[in-house]
C-alpha cells in the first residue's frame, strides 16, 4: 500500500504534512515528500487524513470484555467476589476464544495492533490472537497459594508449552510471556523459580504490582516490611525484561529500583480511577527516567479498549493530580500509547513511522468540527480526537479494519456469540 | 416522528425495550409499549438504538472552538497572557458568529441540544444560536476593575439589550442570562448592582467561582477573609436562578451556603484537570443535595466539547480522587448531564423522556463491539460509549443532526471559515 500526499506523525510526534508512504510486505519501505518510482500497490488517499503509528496497549485481560458492565460501582472485594469470580467461573475455553475475539475486535476498531495479556486457557487465545492478525504478549496468569510440587509445576508448565508452541509465529505477532499475577497470590519460591525460568528461557515477564492500597500495604506485613517492589526485586524477577503494571502505591525507593533493573511501568489510568485504587505517580516515574507505557486493563474495570480514551485520561488527571499543567506533553502521551509499549514488549522495531520498522499503522480522520481549527495536530489528537476517528488500523503490514469492516474478524457473529455466552452464563449462575 | 420499537432510557435512567415514542411539535405527545394510533409523521426504526434525554451543557465559551489546541501545556497566566488574550483581541464580531456555529455544530455532533454561555459580541452569537436550532442560556460575561459609571452601566446595558430582543425567542430556545465573570474582575458595587438587576428582570446569573487555589485565595486576601462564595453570597448574588462554575476550592461553610441559596454548580471536570486548577468535591456536593450539571467549559481548555466524554471523566475521576469507588452512579452521572443541566437553565420541562415534556432527544448506537455484551446498557452508556455514538440529535422536536448530516449547519463552510479565521489572526498577530 501507499499512503498519497498524508500528513504524518514523525518520530518526534510532530506531524509533517505531504508525505508519502510505501509499505513493502510487512515494513515500512520508503517515506518520502515526492510519489515514489517503485509501485507499492494500492493507493491511499490521504486528504483530510493523519498516518501515525499503531497503539499498543502494555496490560489487559482481553477476554474480560464478556463481564463489561457487570457489575459496576462495587467496592473491590465485592465486585470480585460477587461478579467478577463467579461469572469466569463459568466461562468454558470456548467462552474465552469468542471473549478473545470480541476484545481484539474492539482494539483493532480503536487502532491498537499489540497487547500484553494475562488470562487463562492460553490456547483458545493463540487461536483467536492468531486469526485476527494482531500482536500479543500473552501470559497465562501464575496465582499459587503454596509450595506444592503441583504449584510448582503449573507456574510455569503452561507457559512452557505454549512457548514451544506459539513463540514468534505468524512473523512475530505471537510471543509468550511469562507472568506471575500478583505478590499476594504467589509464594517466594514459585516467584523466584519463575525468575529463574524466565532467565533461562529469555521470556519476558508480566506483573500486577501495588495497584491497591491494601494489596502494597499487606505485602509489607506479609513479608517482613518490604514493599512489592523490594520483595519482587529480592526474588529476582525485576529486569528490563519486566512490566509491572499499575505502580499507582510505589513508594521510598520502589521507583528507584525499577529505574534501576530497567522495569517498563503499564499504568492503566481509567482503570486505577474506576476501581478507585488511586493514581499513579507517572511524572515522577518518567522524570525518572522509566519507560512508561499505558495499558487498558481489562473491559470489566475500565469499560473498553479505547486507547485515544485512555490516553486523554493518561494526558490530564495527572496535570489536575500534581496542580502542575506542564506535565506530560502531547507528544509524551503518544509515545506512551506507542513505542513505549512496543519497547515494553520488546517490539523494538516497532512504535514509530520510520523505514525498515514494521508496518504497524492507524490512519485517522482530522475532517470532524471537533478536530478544526487546526493549530497543532498533535495537540488535537491527544486532546480532541474520539476513538471512532481511527478509520484504518494495520499491523505487520496487513489491514484489519477499514472504515467499518473488519477484515479478519466476522464481526456479527463475534458480537452474537458474546450475547448468547453472557445470557448462558447469566442463566447458570441463577440456577446454581 | 414516531421511535418505534426502541430501547428507552426512563426517569430513573433505567433501559426500558420496546418502546414508541411520538413527537407532536416540540413534545413528547406518546410513551408506549405498542404502536400509537395516532400518526407522528416519519417512522424511526429503533433497532440496536438507545433513545436517551439529550445534554444540557451547564458552562462554555463556545467561539472560543477557535483557539482549540492553540496553547497547550502552560501555566495559567502564560496561557492566558501569552495565547488566549492576544489570539481573543484579533476577533471581529463575524468570527464570534463562525466561531458559534462552530461550537455549536460541534455540541449537535455530541447530542448537547442546550448550553449556558458566557463569551461577549451577544448579538452575533444569538444569530449563530437561532440559526443552528440549539438551545442557549447565553450571558455577556461582565468584567469591570472599577466603578465608574461607564462600568456600572456596562455590567447590565449589554445584557438588558439582548434580553428585550432575545428572550425566550424561537419557542423559548434563547434565554438571556446576566453573568459577573468572577469575584477578581469586578468591584462590590458591581456585583451588587448585577443582583439588583436580576432580581428586578428575572433574569438567571452565571458567575464563575474558585476555580483555582490563586483565585480562591486571593479573594480571601482582597476581601477580608471571605472567600468566593461567601463574598458573593453577601452581596445578593447567589439564589435559586444562579450557576456557579467550578467550585474546585470551596472550604468551610461554602458548600453548605451554596445549599441553602439553591445555587446549581456547574462542575468542569476536563477542563480543571487539563487547566490543573484541580478536583472539584463532587460526591461532598451532591450530598448536600446540591443541583450539580456538568459542563464543558470552552475547547481552549478543553479540547471538545463531547459530552459522553466529559460523563465519563466526572463518573471515573472522584472514584479514584476519593479511593471509594460507590461515588457517582451511572444514573447520578446521566442526570447530572441531562435533567441537572435543563434544571440549572430554568428549563424545568426538559431533561427527561416524559410525556409533555420537550422532545429534546439523542439516539446511540449500541451495535458496536465496545458496547457489547449488554449486561446493562446504563452501565455502557457511561463508562464504555464513545461520543460519535449520538446518530441523531433533536431540539424541540426538530432534528438537528443525523448520521453524519448537520441538518441546520453549512458544515463545510464553517469548517473552511474556520480555518480562514485561524490563519488570518495568526498572521495579524505575527505582524504586531
Amino acid at each position: 500500500m501507499l499512503f498519497k500526499n498524508i500528513t504524518m506523525m514523525n518520530e518526534e510526534f510532530v506531524a509533517e504534512s505531504g508525505k508519502f508512504v510505501g509499505i513493502k510486505d510487512d515494513r515500512i519501505d520508503y517515506i518520502g515528500d515526492r510519489m515514489p518510482d517503485e509501485d507499492f500497490g494500492e493507493h491511499y488517499d490521504g486528504k483530510d487524513r493523519l498516518l501515525m503509528p499503531a497503539f499498543f496497549n502494555a496490560h489487559s485481560h482481553i477476554p474480560m470484555s464478556l463481564l463489561r458492565g457487570y457489575g459496576e460501582n462495587m467496592t473491590l472485594q465485592d465486585w470480585l467476589n460477587t461478579r467478577i469470580f463467579p461469572f469466569e467461573n463459568q466461562l468454558t475455553g470456548e467462552d474465552i476464544y469468542q471473549g478473545t475475539l470480541l476484545g481484539l475486535a474492539e482494539m483493532i476498531r480503536f487502532g491498537v495492533v499489540s497487547t500484553t495479556d494475562m488470562y487463562y486457557h492460553g490456547e483458545e487465545m493463540c487461536r483467536a490472537i492468531l486469526e485476527s492478525g494482531a500482536k500479543c504478549n500473552l501470559s497465562v496468569g501464575t496465582v499459587c497459594f503454596d509450595d506444592s510440587e503441583y504449584c510448582q509445576l503449573k507456574s510455569y508448565e503452561a507457559a512452557k508449552s505454549l512457548f514451544e508452541n506459539y513463540q514468534d509465529v505468524n512473523n512475530g505477532s505471537l510471543k509468550i510471556d511469562l507472568s506471575i499475577h500478583g505478590e499476594y497470590t504467589s509464594t517466594p519460591k514459585v516467584v523466584a523459580q519463575l525468575a529463574e525460568y524466565a532467565e533461562e528461557s529469555g521470556m519476558r515477564i508480566q506483573v500486577h504490582v501495588s495497584e491497591t492500597k491494601e494489596e502494597h500495604e499487606g505485602c509489607k506485613q506479609r513479608r517482613e516490611g518490604k514493599t512489592p517492589v523490594q520483595y519482587l526485586d529480592s526474588l529476582g524477577l525485576l529486569g528490563s525484561k519486566t512490566t509491572a503494571a499499575h505502580c499507582v502505591w510505589l513508594e521510598g525507593e520502589d521507583s528507584e529500583i525499577l529505574a534501576q533493573r530497567g522495569v517498563s511501568v503499564a499504568t492503566c489510568p481509567k482503570s486505577n480511577l474506576k476501581l478507585a485504587s488511586g493514581i499513579c505517580d507517572v511524572p515522577g516515574l518518567m522524570a525518572k527516567g522509566i519507560n512508561v507505557a499505558i495499558g487498558t486493563d481489562g473491559s470489566a474495570s475500565n469499560n473498553n479498549l479505547n486507547m485515544l480514551e485512555e490516553i486523554k485520561f493518561f494526558s490530564l488527571i495527572h496535570k489536575g493530580h500534581t496542580l502542575d499543567p506542564t506535565v506530560i506533553t502531547p507528544a509524551e502521551a503518544l509515545r506512551a500509547a506507542t513505542g513505549n509499549g512496543a519497547l515494553s514488549q520488546g517490539r523494538t522495531d516497532s512504535g514509530i513511522i520510520k523505514e525498515g520498522y514494521k508496518a504497524d499503522l492507524i490512519v485517522l480522520k482530522t475532517d470532524e468540527p471537533y478536530m478544526k481549527p487546526l493549530h497543532n495536530i498533535t495537540n488535537n489528537v491527544v486532546y480532541s480526537a474520539v476513538g471512532t476517528d481511527v478509520c484504518l488500523t494495520m499491523s505487520n503490514g496487513k489491514v484489519l479494519y477499514k472504515d467499518g469492516l473488519y477484515l479478519t474478524i466476522d464481526i456479527e457473529k463475534v458480537l452474537w456469540n458474546a450475547e448468547q455466552i453472557k445470557d448462558r452464563v447469566l442463566a447458570e449462575l441463577k440456577s446454581l
